[in-house]
């Protein structure tokens, strides 16, 4: 079983899984800069779905040899995502990356009631952090998908989460529920709900082979001190691995905060689906990228 | 005028305002504690109220000599707090500090309509961040007292936020409204706000002395290259003094990140009142906490 305490070996782990990843639209410069690093680096074979010419045309010109990767045509960006989606269901991929198209066609492939990537759950996203000043890493989710997810929806981010982390090797992640305070409070709705999901945990009915706690504020769920100082005794509080936050701006916010403020080194990818899709933006840094391409292949 | 760019020079500041702190109910050692040390540094004088035996009993323990503070006697922490918001209606005290006492109790003497601190505006929470991946001082609000604002509370919450920060010297503030993402988005209504805000702002009706941008995420308001990127051209891009948040969640979460995990130095107020307020808790750190007074001196 692999067990990851940081990014230093991830890139390692990643390149003894002999995984694919297939490309929705390879036909752009910084598309196939990103599938040369991966291939570089042997994180994981690639199958490069979008126009034969351009691509074989752009690793020509790049001296990318073209007998590294696998090609599979498409004239359009819609059946480039349809092919990519294929790819994962007949079992030739084990992750989707996102290329040079539009995320809302990537995501009617895979939200395709006949032919998508649907396992029941709402889908959501997971990101990575290693933040310099935090024991080991922190999972942070919901931060780009869910605006403001029901009850449902909550438990679907919750289990994702779990079950991505656990495919980490983290077999009983710390999951802390975030808010503004520890305590339930009437006049914050969050809190109760945070309430409700930790009885439902506990009665073992759903969100199983983890440990959950919450309302926490963040201080409680990241500082044995901040706990102590405020008497709370808690199973999750200052080892969380797992930090689920209450709506998407709370979730953005920290995310960019962790990535901006505490330059903590990040990854992040789609959970909730068959496969783990990652969907990285031209933003990212390249580190960022090979990051969420090596998660994708491990979670 | 004073200009702080950083927390180095704010004790030396606060110091050259000789102003008075006057502290609701100081009967506990952990006040005391806080007491002695702004007098130590001579960051303000000091008016105790509370029981005055005991505060002298508490004092003479310690070896403070009782001529270094005024005390005035209550018996009740409800009489406490009415005497130390006298104390600043009649101004006998520039500052209010919430000494051993429950929030709601100094609370309801602040709110209290005939003879409280109102000026027509709710109560708002700012806090100042020296975080050490940013250029200059980072102000947030609100972090802790208005769960979810109104339209009209989120402008008294911009308009104290720029009063406050523009007794710091900083004339013309740059004010980020932070989202989840820079652009107006219908299933977002937090972005429609935002948009809103700015158009009265830059109608010029209200919300003046200052440069307000948004919605933005919080990597635009915080760095010029995030902006390249994304192509935003933003007048408070990459250079935002105050950070205004849509929800408490992203306020705490936000708070509690840059303070655990991005290590800033910070301390914070609360604003919209007749005079500055400071509810420190013991939880915070003693440099928090004279950060804190140090601020209400100054804003």
């Amino acid at each position: 079983m692999i067990f990851i305490n940081s990014f230093d070996n991830i890139f390692e782990l990643a390149r003894g899984k002999k995984a694919t990843v297939v490309v929705a639209e390879a036909c752009s410069e910084h598309i196939m800069d990103t599938v040369e690093k991966v291939l570089e680096q042997g994180l994981a074979n690639m199958v490069l779905v979008g126009g034969e010419a351009t691509i074989k045309k752009i690793a020509e010109n790049r001296g990318l040899d073209a007998s590294k990767f696998k090609v599979i045509n498409a004239t359009t960006p819609e059946e480039a995502c349809k092919i990519a989606v294929d790819a994962v269901n007949s079992g030739k991929a084990t992750s989707l990356m996102k290329g040079n198209v539009d995320t809302s066609i990537i995501m009617s492939a895979i939200l395709n009631r006949e032919n998508g990537l649907r396992i029941g759950k709402k889908l959501s996203h997971i990101a990575a952090f290693k933040p310099p000043h935090y024991h080991k890493l922190m999972f942070v989710s919901d931060c780009a998908i869910n605006i403001n997810p029901d009850f449902d929806t909550k438990i679907d981010i919750i289990e994702s989460a779990v079950a991505a982390v656990r495919n980490l090797g983290i077999n009983q992640p710390k999951v802390a529920l975030l808010a503004a305070k520890e305590k339930v409070d009437e006049k914050m709705p969050i809190t109760q709900e945070w309430a409700k999901i930790v009885d439902i945990h506990r009665a073992g009915e759903k969100m199983q082979n983890c440990i959950i706690d919450g309302p926490l504020a963040l201080d409680n769920a990241v500082s044995k001190q901040s706990c102590q100082i405020k008497g709370i005794d808690s199973p999750v509080g200052g080892d969380a691995d797992i930090l689920i936050c209450p709506n998407i701006e709370a979730g953005n916010i920290l995310y960019k905060s962790l990535s901006f403020m505490a330059n903590a080194q990040n990854g992040g990818v789609v959970v909730g689906a068959k496969c783990p899709i990652v969907l990285t933006s031209r933003a990212d840094s390249t580190e960022s990228k090979l990051i969420s391409i090596a998660l994708s292949v491990l979670m």
